[in-house]
């Protein structure tokens, strides 16, 4: 049997790795790949760059000789032209490899709006590794002082903090009221006050139209609706979309989120059965809200990825699916958040009402305690909906109770009854979730 | 009506206020605390005596004079010597309490076994305010050289931390094989390994013998089945047993653990519906196990006493159980269980398969990145079991996601699928709870 892989980063090398260690000497497992890496942390480029962490080499969990030496056929620079799902081939160009099954990892691509400029020497994108080589060696050669980010989501916020480590003089814009848009606007006006405290100049509602140059032809400023904003380095973090061209050209309708739609099992719906996906090319099953959304996420892609191989193994495995969490941080700042939002929620139809509390991360009368935001919601009936929490250290990961509550279908009630681990150090006696939980149930009754 | 509760601190408080708060000027609430203060965490009191928090006020939560603003009738300094279920009365000797319904949240008291010597002076309980407040002008008097800790469990790890901070060279001791009885021996080896390495010297397999004083008549040393131990100051953690007096003396038949047993609704099994308790004179239910245990712990007598105080006050509520939670950190190393250890699962018929594994808190190429351990206990079937955790900074209460699976019933396949939040510097693309659920799940099938 012939395993072809699209893709070598963390769906498609979970994949490929599943398979050969089940399969073993019965299949051969040919990968392709783009760029000359493999299976990296994208996640942890803003770190690299802030010079927080070692490098490259670091932040590679496996790479092209390790996969190899399990016995992957794997081909790096090399990209994928075309597939023939009547044939079962796939072309390179300059070979064709005949699969008896395809799995398509291609992953995403940054967003790019038609603005002029854009392509200016001085601006990057925080995507792939070589980004992160091309922004490290832009910082050397042209020592900075100004920086602009754009987009106040996931990336633009780890940027900020990236460029406020690196001594740069930084201003964040963003289209949106507040940043972190995937939470509520409430949640996100915290985020907004810790990168202003942080000395980040935030310009909000504030809509880029055009990039300037300089006679070198280097950014030199940004022009925008809220008026010129000269600076030296820019970082983009205006999000990503799926990588779908070739399976498009291969026939395949996207879903309504223009990911590939896949089954739980990962197999790309509308083929022939020999077709499989995984990553940020896919949209995914969100159990809160019983729809496909499109969430590329490396945890999802991982998962999906060991799920997507195991099938093809012969195991049959279906993903769970997700519920919407998602966490990052800003200084000592932590931000986390899953289920619906309480606009998500009230455009699906839920009946929403919410609790924000503030609370401390330990007893209020240790050293270690910090202030913590959290926000539920949920409806009346007791059905909770989703969670946001902003809060100081030891706050993004108590998420995860959230997370693993919506998961298990558990209600508002349910978590006030949790079991939750207390020590002064640590957390109050009512973990602050449980004291947010506690808030809501009163108005849900 | 008129509500008698007997203790003032985590369970009677809880629910005298709920009580009180919920039907207002149509109940009296009358409060019996034999100390002179209320509603207080015993759980800071050795990070009071260590120094690293302020001292008695801060550990108070409410005092009596804020019960009392609430509309509490509280009465401190004073004990209740009988209850008359049939007359529905308490009495403290001088006066008689008519009721209509009783709250025992009696609490629990420190065991201590017939060690000749255990009341010398210089030898403290850690377990009330008027502790904390002996051992510290103990030490601010006696300016000790040496400390012994007795017990290597929550209390006597902390109470090492203590006197650690406090520079005192200190001494542990315990019959166990390892520290920390609450965890499988092989994770209480981490714990023993971390105790060693930050100075205290542990003496395991060490039965206590005799405590033997100066001429002045204070403690000087331990015999121990070890040998004797010189020491200028003692602190014992030997666990706490139900204050269980009263209600025996009432009629009560206790538990098979010794400790009240109630309904789910905290009413006391065998009275006539009108005596309630909460907190920790009572066994509660394991919803893993399915049995009564004694795991007297603040949180559990925060919940029960508010379920409690609903119940009488005319709202139904059930306590939802607690499935083994427990926490705590000694220096920078946290340590947290859920469930049932390995053994106990033997014991009580499980199949068991275990699976550790060592991960680090954050991605492993951060600075935060620190190793944790996590252990799995499951059955064949995918039955999730327990948990344990032993790590560095942000590993403990990850044992919240294994106690909330163990809540929902979730199986180990289960917590493999979980949506769990990522970013580098909190945490690796699989969590180390997933990663062991992940090698459990090989070892499942």
């Amino acid at each position: 049997m012939r395993v072809v892989v699209i893709g070598g980063d963390a769906a498609g090398g979970s994949a490929a790795s599943t398979i050969k260690r089940q399969l073993k000497d019965a299949v051969e497992v040919v990968v392709l790949e783009q760029q000359p890496w493999t299976s990296y942390s994208a996640c942890g480029i803003p770190y690299w760059i802030a010079g927080q962490t070692d490098g490259l080499d670091a932040l590679i969990a496996r790479t092209p000789e390790q996969h190899r030496a399990n016995g992957l056929d794997l081909h790096t620079n090399v990209a994928a032209t075309a597939i023939d799902p009547q044939r079962r081939t796939v072309s390179t160009g300059e070979h064709e490899y005949s699969y008896d099954h395809l799995v398509l990892a291609t992953g995403a691509t940054p967003v790019r709006p038609p603005i002029p400029g854009l392509d200016l020497p001085g601006i990057h994108n925080i995507h792939t590794l070589q980004d992160g080589l091309d922004s490290i060696a832009d910082l050397a050669d042209q020592r900075p002082v100004r920086a602009l980010v754009v987009g106040g989501g996931y990336v633009g916020i780890e940027m900020a903090e990236a460029c406020l480590d690196r001594g740069l003089n930084t201003t964040l814009i963003d289209m949106a009221e507040e940043p972190m848009t995937s939470l509520d606007p409430d949640m996100g006006r915290l985020v907004h006050e810790v990168l202003v405290k942080a000395g980040v100049e935030v310009r909000m509602r504030t809509p880029l139209e055009e990039f300037l140059a300089d006679g070198d032809g280097r950014v030199t400023a940004a022009r925008t609706g809220g008026g010129e904003i000269p600076t030296d380095v820019v970082f983009l973090g205006m999000g990503v979309r799926p990588r779908t061209e070739l399976a498009l050209a291969a026939g395949v309708t996207p879903g309504h989120t223009g990911a590939i739609e896949t089954d739980l099992h990962q197999r790309v719906l509308g083929l022939d059965g020999h077709v499989w996906a995984a990553g940020d090319c896919v949209q995914t099953y969100d159990r809160v809200s019983s729809t496909q959304r499109y969430l590329p996420l490396g945890t999802h892609a991982n998962k999906q990825g060991r799920i997507l191989g195991m099938n093809i193994a012969g195991t049959a495995a279906r993903f769970a699916g997700v519920v919407g969490t998602a966490i990052t941080k800003f200084m000592d700042t932590e931000i986390a958040r899953t289920g619906l939002g309480e606009h998500e929620a009230t455009e699906l139809g839920h009946d929403v009402r919410t609790a924000t509390i503030t609370a401390t991360t330990a007893s209020g009368y240790m050293p270690q305690a910090s202030p913590i935001t959290v926000k539920l919601i949920g409806e009346p009936g007791g059905r909770l909906l989703g969670g946001q929490i902003v809060g100081g250290p030891g706050s993004g990961k108590r998420i995860d109770v959230i997370a693993t509550a919506l998961f298990a279908g558990l209600s508002v009630p349910d978590i006030l009854g949790l079991d939750l681990a207390y020590v002064p150090p640590l957390s109050p006696v009512w973990d602050p979730v449980q004291a947010a939980a506690r808030v809501l149930l009163g108005r849900l009754r």
